[in-house]
């Protein structure tokens, strides 16, 4: 079997050091990442954290001090910033099941569901309940760096910034989110990334995987 | 533009509930999708985690019972189990600019990266480097479903189980692991699983996205 084309374009994308501000990625592309991304899966189906698309360039230029002066996030044209909910709350969930209720009708077994997931998330400690959350932006993540690889859009993923700054900026907690991941887009400058010439670096299969048959 | 194959392909894949034992995965397929694990973007490219690929049955009898009895576990043809580190280490750091070293050669900023972040990791809690490890593991997930999608391979991806037990199975704390994710492998049962004939239910873009223009 030839190798699949997703997985030549999962090997063509790098985290993009040095993004080209002359070329824009053009909002259709963008909007089919951000599509991915609300396709993703997420534990329950809950969704658990919502994304901020950034093109305004004050806002992104008062992020990028507070996220290691990285300059992806003036020099890219869209800046992603996803942010997990701080908690999860009972409104927060029940507005979950009435959308299930309203899409997929009145289903006693999910709504069974649904009351035990409160009973076992709500009396958590928010913090526990935030990692949870954060968690699933990351599988949102990984679609979004597919889906971008996908369309040949460059990205770099970033953690490397302050979250308290980011969200201050953004107005985040008072909205119950807290920023847990950011990812500009943009075009990669060919002759000024040090990076793209590099060879990319992965452990070997043997040390990564374990097979058990 | 029209949408990509690959938004049709994520559209295409669902928590598969019920597989069919008699349509195995073809291993090449598997292979595909173990390599996109292997390509996904980690922190500092480290690639905290490990990845168990398990087509033993009694392994994966021995399984299910600790993950809520969900039969994919059993029905499926390949169980993978996503481990995450329980702690950075000196030597586990280092294994990485080993790697970085012999493939790139010899970079004293790179050195001087993973110096500055092993002063940063070693003195952690590790349950706090156990959880950002864990996160890694979820930009993996998404990579695999990706991958699975594009390639009409089913999954469901699961959280319910018990990491304890699992960990006890699989020999995984005397190795430095602790089980995230379990991500079953099949080919769906059209006739016989209750979620596939459903609507694909998620939030609006209005209420996942915010556009900062």
């Amino acid at each position: 079997m030839s190798q699949s084309s997703l997985l030549e374009k999962l090997n063509w994308r790098y985290a993009t050091k040095k993004m080209d501000p002359s070329k824009p990625v053009p909002q259709e592309k963008v909007d089919q990442i951000v599509e991915a991304i609300r396709m993703a899966p997420t534990s329950s189906g809950v969704q658990p954290f919502e994304v901020f698309v950034i093109t305004n360039p004050d806002i992104r230029a008062q992020i990028r001090p507070v996220a290691w002066d990285q300059a992806q996030i003036t020099d890219g044209s869209h800046l992603l910033v996803f942010a997990a909910w701080d908690n999860y709350t009972e409104e927060r969930i029940d507005a979950v099941t009435s959308q299930l209720t309203q899409e997929r009708g009145e289903l006693p077994l999910m709504m069974d569901y649904y009351t035990k997931l409160k009973a076992a998330y709500l009396p958590r400690d928010p913090e526990v309940n935030y990692q949870h959350a954060a968690r699933q932006a990351y599988i949102a993540l990984g679609f979004a760096l597919a889906a971008a690889a996908e369309l040949k859009v460059d990205s770099t993923p970033m953690e490397g910034f302050d979250p308290a700054k980011v969200d201050e900026i953004l107005g985040l907690r008072e909205r119950g989110l807290r920023s847990v991941l950011l990812l500009p887009l943009g075009t990669r400058q060919d002759d000024a990334d040090w990076l793209l010439p590099m060879k990319k670096v992965r452990k070997s299969r043997e040390t990564l995987v374990t097979e058990i048959a």
